[in-house]
């Protein structure tokens, strides 16, 4: 393996729909709209705009149309959804969505526990989804939840995780997101099912989506980079959380991902400054601190000044050695 | 690169010395004392058990003797000590420390700045403390601080740190730590610097120490496991923090690494469960919560129970199915 050598890898930011669905406080469509407009000023890849869902179920994100609406959209940057359903394909659809993100879970008991249906019930509404969107030319992407474990089940066999992810390729979506949940995918897993998978779909675009769950996340992002994977999930801050695992942290952060890859000589496009910034904005607008480390230290290039009382320090050094 | 496959990984705890030694509050001698007991019986590889330096500098390791008379030695288990000059080599040998650890930094400012002398001094105290305690007989290993960086300085070169390395297995140290001071490391640097060390020093026994300042610690891991490192500092609870970046994470914790090596097939030796539960002791131990993960969140195999409520919304699904 030789890491880095300017390889392109892209990242996606999934903080203000996946982050911001859990916040408790509702927060003000303007403020969702101005902190999009910057990170779409970063050189993301992708961002995950919101999700038309029922506002009931996800009052977080009652404002959907409102965000999509009213951010600017920059050249370059993918801005997808999440939809669960045709209903909400076509909401997203007169958004002007660059992609719709469908998701179900590859455990029966998570599938079940979340969205309250049978994996098979999913999977016929999202091939619903897939044929009303396909002729609209619009990008589709699906997000496997559970693909490296399920909290209550525990091991997801890879045959499973293939044999679903066959089943979408079939149907003929543009990508495939395999999604670490709840945090418990390990390096070696990892590695192993990304070889697998672009082995078996070279041609289709696979996205990997860790959580920091139990320290793994940027370990995992190593292997799988290793695997060949260049796109990657992450979200600002940290941001995301994990209903299975209180006090744990969420999704992989964005700016620790991006600093991390940057420092390993890969290609990311992003302007890191100005993303450590973005992240830097959000305890005040949540209320709360967040999990990323590197808004909190800083990069390692910030450098920190030398101590006033050092000079003297070093002359009584030197008249030491001066003296011995 | 193939992960795991059994291969052994030795895991060295410094938790109760470089974690206890910036806690404000003195912990009581009984209570060290009681924590190490049990961490001997997890199958960690080395415990850092405290350090030989004056009281007035470290008042919360003041009970350095009385810690190591009052621990109970587990056969295999190696206890090292911190010991800055030969005066604290003597105590160290007195009290039958299996290795005496010594420390310089690799950046002049930070030894500056840390141990208030030029590198050069630090050197030949360290110098003195090795022909000293050569003829005991004890196990000798050097820690070089800043090995990948400096927060004042930055870059720190490899011929630096190489030429350092080179003085001190000259002067024939049985082990080299690298470390990671205040988490400025990335994968392809520990890569590199790893493989161009094992290749140079083959037989001298390497281990690397990595902090969590910017979320890359376990990604810094799984690089030098590829260049073939073996072994590594770890702190229980994630303990340890950095002067230089108020909030962040400090060393890399134990439970996390053992959780990750463990899943990713490597054989640490280690009882995860019992080294969990020391950890578990922390947050009451030092009033206030540690950095670590696997504590909170628990192993990936501890499953969560199916919600009560599932059945019935099974049912439902079922329901839905066959009418369909």
């Amino acid at each position: 393996m030789q890491h880095g050598n300017n390889q392109r890898v892209y990242i996606q930011d999934v903080a203000v729909r996946d982050g911001f669905q859990i916040e408790p406080e509702f927060i003000a469509t303007s403020e969702k709209i101005g902190l999009i407009d910057t990170l779409s000023r970063t050189g993301l890849a992708k961002i995950e705009v919101t999700s038309f869902t029922s506002p009931k179920a996800i009052p977080a994100l009652a404002d959907a149309e409102a965000v999509m609406q009213g951010i600017e959209r920059v050249p370059g940057v993918i801005y997808t959804v999440l939809v669960p359903n045709v209903r909400g394909a076509e909401r997203a659809l007169i958004c002007r969505a660059d992609e719709l993100n469908i998701v179900m879970s590859l455990s029966e008991t998570h599938n079940l526990t979340n969205l309250r249906m049978k994996r098979e019930q999913s999977f016929s509404q999202l091939a619903e989804v897939i044929r009303f969107a396909r002729p609209t030319g619009v990008a589709l992407n699906v997000s496997l939840s559970c693909a490296f474990g399920c909290p209550m089940e525990g091991v997801v066999e890879q045959d499973e995780v293939f044999g679903w992810a066959h089943r979408f390729v079939d149907l003929g979506v543009d990508g495939i997101t395999l999604c670490d949940t709840t945090g418990m995918a390990h390096p070696t897993q990892v590695q192993f099912m990304c070889n697998a998978f672009k082995q078996r779909w070279p041609s289709t675009e696979l996205t990997l989506h860790f959580h920091n769950t139990r320290g793994m996340g940027l370990a995992n992002v190593i292997a799988a980079l290793e695997a060949g994977v260049d796109r990657f999930d992450a979200s600002l801050g940290g941001l995301g959380g994990c209903p299975y695992a209180p006090g744990a942290t969420g999704n992989i952060c964005t700016e620790d991902l991006t600093h991390m890859l940057a420092l390993s000589g890969y290609d990311t496009n992003v302007d890191l400054d100005l993303l450590i910034a973005c992240g830097r904005r959000l305890p005040a607008m949540l209320g709360h601190d967040v999990p990323g480390q590197v808004g909190k230290a800083g990069k390692v290039s910030d450098l920190h000044s030398i101590p006033q009382w050092l000079p003297e320090i070093k002359a009584r050094a030197d008249a030491k050695v001066a003296l011995a």
